[in-house]
């Protein structure tokens, strides 16, 4: 599939989206701009864009392999991914495998201590309302998705979680927690939006050294060096 | 069944609970105290107590006969009420009809607006991380529930709904939203805790008029008057 990279339909923090001339495919162009704490904190990663391109570009082909739906059609270049149309669901779908971040405060578990169950959480997509944490219910009275697409939206997200805990293990990462974006294509639920150290936490397995993002919301230095690591180890 | 008041077990924002000579049962205690607010505004609504423990009385009683297994034994006295002894599940469940408190801020939902279906939420009860919000895989995270005691849980907060919707509607009133807590007695969930103006809000079916806690947390006026209108609709 070919497809020529038409108007500007949305830019984001991370990620720009291109129409084409094919209207079943969009393009996904990867910044180097990040931002943290509800956009309070900007800055720019060193291709970080290249780097979350290629990783997402090879962690959405071995998912697919493994029965998981995806936009991923081919990367286009370094920092551009052909993807197929989505009409995206309102909805963040964090799943926690390691207490941190937001979870920690929030309910007073430890950094780093391991939880019993995945834990999966559901944020309502909205930069107004900061995007607040909600569940089913709330999903449902909103509009924001029906039930069989929620229950496709869990069952991916563990299926997934399980698939990734394991390759990341391979190459000697743990994954803490990560974030994953649905959408409909075609009348199907399919995941979007892009896998990297934007959207996941990554620690080194045996020195639990932070590899994600978290070192620039936190100022931990190595920044690109973080993500060159991961695209090294994905890559592997 | 009757019980001598025995030690003070416990002193929360409107209630004292008393164990007693049987080991099966406690004394809950109804006081005028009011807070609002995580404890930021304090006050006294006369009487309070006394209506509390009147419509909470002739609520469970109504459920038990409904099959909605509760901790009521029977009323003491005008602010004292004889209770099975619960093991309390530390979630707070809210079950919502219409949009109003907290959803409206968190969720951009106006106040009013029915819900086509009715949320219901987990909180954790934490006085110190202020009652977060959270989902079943928390709870079961941090081992505050079983999954078959949660599904329990869900099961009779829609029923309840039901019932006190159907209830309050043949008394004019429109059952807005409530919090309920369960626990465990002898190995069984059943629901516990009290069914008030203090834990729910209704509104007059005609006028919308408030007649709950939120006449105290917005110094609407006439919050006494509130608290005897629902006892006198309850009572008829």
């Amino acid at each position: 599939m070919e497809a020529k990279q038409g108007n500007k339909l949305y830019e984001g923090k991370a990620k720009i989206v291109y129409e084409t001339d094919n209207p079943d495919l969009f393009i996904q162009h990867f910044k180097d701009d990040a931002t943290a704490f509800d956009g309070k904190k900007k800055g720019t990663i060193g291709d970080k864009g290249v780097c979350n391109n290629k990783i997402s570009s090879a962690l959405f082909t071995m998912l697919a392999e493994q029965g998981i739906p995806n936009h991923f059609v081919k990367m286009l270049s370094d920092r551009d991914m052909l993807v197929k149309k989505l009409q995206i669901l309102p909805l963040e779908v964090i799943v926690r495998n390691i207490a941190a971040g937001s979870l920690t405060a929030r309910l007073g578990i430890p950094e780093g201590q391991d939880l019993p169950h995945p834990i999966l959480e559901y944020c309502y997509k909205n930069d107004s309302l900061h995007d607040p944490q909600i569940n089913k219910y709330h999903a449902l009275a909103m509009n924001l998705a029906t039930e069989e697409q929620m229950a496709l939206v869990d069952k991916y997200s563990f299926k997934i979680n399980e698939i990734l805990k394991k390759f990341f293990a391979e190459k000697g990462l743990l994954l803490v927690d990560f974030k994953l974006e649905f959408g409909v294509h075609k009348g199907e639920v399919i995941l979007g939006d892009e896998i990297s150290p934007d959207t996941c936490r990554f620690w080194d397995a045996v020195t639990r050294e932070k590899l994600d993002k978290d070192r620039f919301r936190r100022d931990l230095g190595n920044v690109e060096e973080a993500y060159q690591e991961i695209l090294k180890r994905v890559s592997k």
